[in-house]
């Protein structure tokens, strides 16, 4: 397990991005780094080794490249949760807040089954809003939330943690912000 | 390997997605399945063991799957190719015409070291379009393409791979479609 100043070292900030005032957390400079993306995706299914887990679910599309990764360490299937309007087939949807407006993320139906256990991953949890979203979206077609997990957790005075307090959470690494 | 007809049988297709009259070749039933995911990576890694790969490059966002993957398995980093405005560095930016109109994808420019040498993977060969953008991006950031990979290929009348001539593509599985 490496320790989150590993993580921090490997994330680029990008201030001003996308707009003024936002420091942008990029994690393409740790996955571009072949021991960054390894250590990631090791960390991240380590910290679950003891839950059970049928499926990881991945959040676009950041979210997709640790899914992956997370499902083939443990010999499972990855399900998609994406944008409205990019999945092809039936899907069910559950809306999240943003700081102006709503927005909502899909799962195909079929995706999961009844009782099954599902990983969430997702690069950033910031508000925790679309991590709530997807759980949401696990349970209501009869599965169960196996934990969440992210590489990067925004702290300070955006409390995504709070938000998610029925499941458990992991982040790789925590970086505080203020807003 | 596995052969093209068990691809063929775990990716759905869905009628009249996005629009009426296309036949969507769906990846998520292929992805959910464990031993689907593992051997598409694995396949698709297989087919490029003979070329030296420093980097896999992953097209938004299905790509981001894939190329995870095989990264993994061959122990590089994995870059992204994005629609424009989602990465936050300073970004070299190439064309590609669609039906009506054209797009672009993205690359952030310290994604690629001069010589580098960039397997370049998506989910879906149609056109050609994206992939020879994505390519293209490569060269100008002084890469070299290792090679173009995907799952499905569409044969028939879209052509696409007499676009990419210059490289050397790998698919999956051929579909043909009759437009």
């Amino acid at each position: 397990m490496q320790k989150p100043e590993y993580y921090d070292k490997l994330i680029r900030n990008v201030p001003d991005f996308p707009k003024k005032g936002i420091q942008f957390k990029d994690i393409t400079t740790l996955i571009k780094d072949p021991k960054g993306l390894e250590n990631a995706v090791n960390d991240l299914a380590d910290s679950f080794k003891g839950e059970k887990v049928d499926k990881v679910l991945g959040i676009e599309s950041r979210g997709f490249v640790f899914s992956t990764g997370i499902a083939l360490k443990i010999g499972k299937g990855v399900i998609l949760a994406r944008k409205p309007g990019k999945l092809p087939a039936k899907t069910e949807r559950a809306e999240y807040s943003l700081e102006y407006g709503k927005d909502s993320i899909e799962v195909h139906v079929d995706a999961i089954s009844k009782g099954d256990r599902v990983l969430v991953i997702d690069d950033l949890l910031a508000t925790g809003g679309t991590f709530l979203a997807a759980a949401q979206l696990v349970e209501k077609l009869g599965g169960v939330v196996a934990g969440i997990g992210c590489v990067i957790e925004l702290t300070g005075s955006l409390h995504g943690r709070d938000q998610l307090k029925n499941y458990k959470v992991v982040s790789l690494v925590q970086i505080p912000v203020h807003e």
